[in-house]
């Protein structure tokens, strides 16, 4: 089986970590490379790193060039997913790596992207334990369109969502703290994120809830728990290029025990390859993921603050964006669904 | 005015650190320098970037080699300070960067650091406000024995403070995540504190309440409120090598405003030359503040989760630790606060 | 296929990258893993990144627990390998990444490593262009003991020999100088190793013609040459955790022009998957390489100064030590070459 | 005494560090700060580190904002110092951080610089030493317009020079490779300046004799040596924010030993403040000097290559640029030289 794919916005971080993982992907043949201001260019001049596709060309990101391909990946700015994938047929399958069909909720759409909503699609979390006791990834069989999540959302709803689906959590008061990785920022040339910023440097950003992943984290959490979950989320930038590590905490139902807590954790990740609670008194580092599509966790219950505080670790490039997009691939297609996709990190 | 200081454990992080504000210090002769196992060699060996201090001997820490100064700096592990300070003359002027005389309730220490309290000393804290509407900087004019604060101590009551002394908080339900610097793990040669290790990695440590900092943030925060403060509190390890970024919230009481929180925070800090509330808008960043005396702050109010989120910054070794200790000692001898520390930080 | 592997050294950074790139290789089974003092328990202690073989567990590094594998791989340090080695069965595949089989002259050995030469292996670089026209390849097929190179010497072979094979350097002054990431100087916990020490700073080590890879970069470039080559070598630490940056320079024979020179680099790696030339005008970074089996080469002539600057990088811990082996295996046993190795660098 | 101090380029990184030494320098008081396209902005938001400053306004660069100060530190970009520089008085202190001074060989700079030459100032890297036995610091005293070194010609003619004025080495093949922290490549956000990109990665530039600092470094080894040396210079971009690292070599002359060349190197530094040959055996480190004014050396005889290996370090934006700079100042105006300069970095 040979699965043709389109990447666009190849030029950009995302896109150059699904041409990475593409180009390791046993089954699939890289077509159409496209981006817009970079078009014309060599792949090589803008991802130095992609050495055996270095000669590939790179053409524009219309409907035109992606056509005509089993996949689509869309590694596009905000709002610019809808109308390209409008234009593509139904069979094709599209994979939305940016944000425009993740939120259900048009009005939390319209507060935090100032624009019309363009529609949901399923969401690519493969792992994320439902309210009903199933998994996200029996929606993604067979789907001709697909949502990947926020790298933060995807960081925030593996760590918290099994507490919720086991009712062990209150719903109003958890806080999310989370470490990201330069690249996560993307490649746009920005004063503040110059490496001389950022080296020996952590700050944070988008704080007091303005966040664009907030919603996306509270919808994923709310649907789990079954009621409107509120978060506070503050997002940091760390001094690594690749890594998303988030602290999340919640407070504790009235009488749950840290067996009980554990319990949660380990049955709702049982069997699963890329999602690992760690044994007890392992705390993950994000190095331990960077490259790899896996995810580490560990939790602890501190009974004097009322909280379970669950650390989680992804590679915010492959996890977080472009291996959560091969993997939704590889379910929609009914390949094996680990196929091309890396567990064991780049360490050290 | 010449003061003679001697300083032990020279060989560590916090006690090179101390050197270096002393040797550009306009008003201090450093006189013994003083060791444990490195005793007997030369400190430009054990502190390389020292190089004006680099042919100057170490000796053994002890009280006979630590007598005889004006101020002694004590930088030893904890448990180790108070057999040496009950040594020196009560005239002299102590000053413990170590834990061992910071917390007020014998219990605490106990749970915490499994050992006999060794009593409490005038917390060197200067620009800390007291449920009074004074200044800490009050208790420690004149003071003979004093006890440098935590560097997570020092960013997360700094942080937090003010909104507890101006009673615009709640006292039940803090969550305070800090990332810091390498620096403050010490210098011990630990495999997990290696440079292949942390660089281009975070992780957590210490969750679930069981850092050592925990009493020492909540004994700050409860006696600003005048009721008990608890604290969820999670410290992280940063790819740098100095610095913390500490990431504190509280719940807001029920009708406060924005402007009420903005206005309490800075006018806790007006006039204050190390502790900085930046201008709306602008956000700090560790590197700010590195190899200087001075914290950063910032503040949000989320009314959606119904809490206000601090960010502050700090160097651990300078504001954190040897910058306390430097400008405490001023004070309780009558110098100007701020001499021989820098309020700029070394950037880019 | 399926082809047992033992690796001993298992605790350390080659073990490790030796397990993660078997553990990717669809025709290797990971049999004993062998290590010294962390003989007993499971990998995941030691190598958290390896998540899939978290839990196997550590046996001793003996000839008993490697024996009945058809690869041995041996990650220990100098002057280990011998006596493991010779109680192996001749018709076993000993891949050695220690130092001790890779020099050529027992004097040269002695000189550096103070102890009886074990012995002269097949040298598993098989890019490297030989006097003859010929690649070192040739000799690996089929070989059932092999030297893998050091980091140092993969990188500055590959950049400097196609000049020496071509004739078109002067052999009596090389100069090169290297930058590693850390894990090149291994897990020991050494206090100059710790991520305090090593981030944000450069400094160089072994200078003066100490270093121990001196004489195995001068034996292939003299082996190329056909006549003596004398190399001034200068290696650095760098604040990275993987990659070689090498900067190697020799003068250029009297009328030799660029385009013989980037002929000869050219024609030398043409075909090559693992060794590439970049294209004119773009230079090499270490991230390009990171986690990946590849070499990338480019190079400058100098006029003015008569000598001709290549620059190459790899990743110190894949390219140069545990891709080295894994490729040089796939080889000896007449897999593809490059059967569970990667083209492309994790970046950014 | 007080001197008022004017600052162009003041939102670079250059003009930051001049303006963070003048801010610790109890002899002067900042005047004008001007930019180009910042102006009208509060200095806190282009330099958030110079807390003190933070609310200073930035006003145009033109000779009129710049006059009727006694000193006028110039940080723009080679080809504007010489018009500004015109229009100030004669009797004003000029110091141009910039190159445009620099080079005494008009052609020399048309190459390298395509422009025309606008003059040789005074060289302000005080502790040079000259062929005739003394230093350059004598050149400087009373000098009205001075032109700051280079960052890697100071750390490469430091490096190299007392072995020339002593007669020790061979003129004809020097080669020298330095490793720089980004920000000496500025502040203007380019792509692959980004941390991203840049963390976790080496690589070179101006490869093969392009870096517009060869013909400087030929320049000042040319005048020590009283005979046309030859240079190949390869600059690397480093993951560090600060520090140049120089690994400078050239051939020994025939019969000098390894005694000798120590003591060169010790005399012609023996009671420099700023410029430190460790002791036998200590290797330099980057971090030993970070925002501090000093250089460290240390240097090593390869007899097997017959060439000196000396390493040095320095900050590129102190020692590279406002530290010189403001210690030629200090020169000029007759103030103790190490006024309100560093001689201990800021590590670890």
């Amino acid at each position: 089986m040979t699965i043709t794919a389109a990447v666009s916005g190849a030029s950009g971080y995302a896109g150059g970590e699904v041409l990475r993982l593409l180009a390791n992907h046993p089954e699939v043949e890289i077509g159409a490379i496209t981006a817009h201001s970079s078009a014309g260019r060599r792949l090589g001049e803008l991802q130095p790193h992609l050495l055996s596709l270095a000669g590939r060309g790179i053409v524009e990101t219309t409907a035109e060039n992606l056509a005509g391909h089993d996949v689509v990946f869309l590694a596009l700015p905000h709002g610019a997913s809808a109308e390209v994938a409008a234009a593509l047929p139904e069979g094709t399958l599209v994979i939305d790596a940016g944000a425009d069909h993740r939120l259900e909720d048009p009005e939390a759409w319209f507060r935090f992207y100032q624009s019309e909503h363009a529609g949901t699609w399923p969401y690519g979390l493969p792992e994320l334990p439902l309210a009903d006791g199933s998994k996200q990834r029996g929606r993604l069989v067979g789907a001709r369109r697909i949502a990947v999540p926020g790298c933060y959302p995807t960081s925030a709803l593996l760590a918290l969502t099994p507490g919720f689906t086991a009712g062990l959590l209150e719903a109003d008061d958890v806080v999310i703290v989370s470490a990201s990785g330069t690249s996560g920022a993307g490649k746009a040339a920005k004063p503040h994120l110059l490496g001389s910023e950022v080296m020996g440097s952590m700050s944070p950003y988008g704080v007091g809830g303005g966040h664009r992943h907030t919603p996306e984290i509270e919808q994923g959490l709310s649907n789990a728990a079954g009621e409107r979950v509120t978060v506070s989320f503050t997002p940091t930038l760390a001094p690594m290029s690749r890594g998303i590590l988030t602290t999340a905490t919640a407070r504790v139902r009235e009488g749950v025990t840290a067996a009980q807590l554990r319990e949660a954790w380990e049955s709702a990740y049982a069997g699963e390859a890329f999602v690992h609670v760690l044994p007890t008194g392992q705390w993950p580092a994000t190095q331990m993921v960077v490259g790899s599509n896996s995810a580490a966790l560990q939790l602890a219950f501190d009974p004097h603050a009322g909280r379970v505080i669950v650390s989680s670790v992804i590679d915010n490039l492959t996890k977080g964006t472009a291996g959560g997009a091969v993997q939704s691939m590889n379910i929609a297609l009914g390949l094996p669904e680990g196929t091309g996709l890396n567990q064991l990190g780049v360490a050290p």
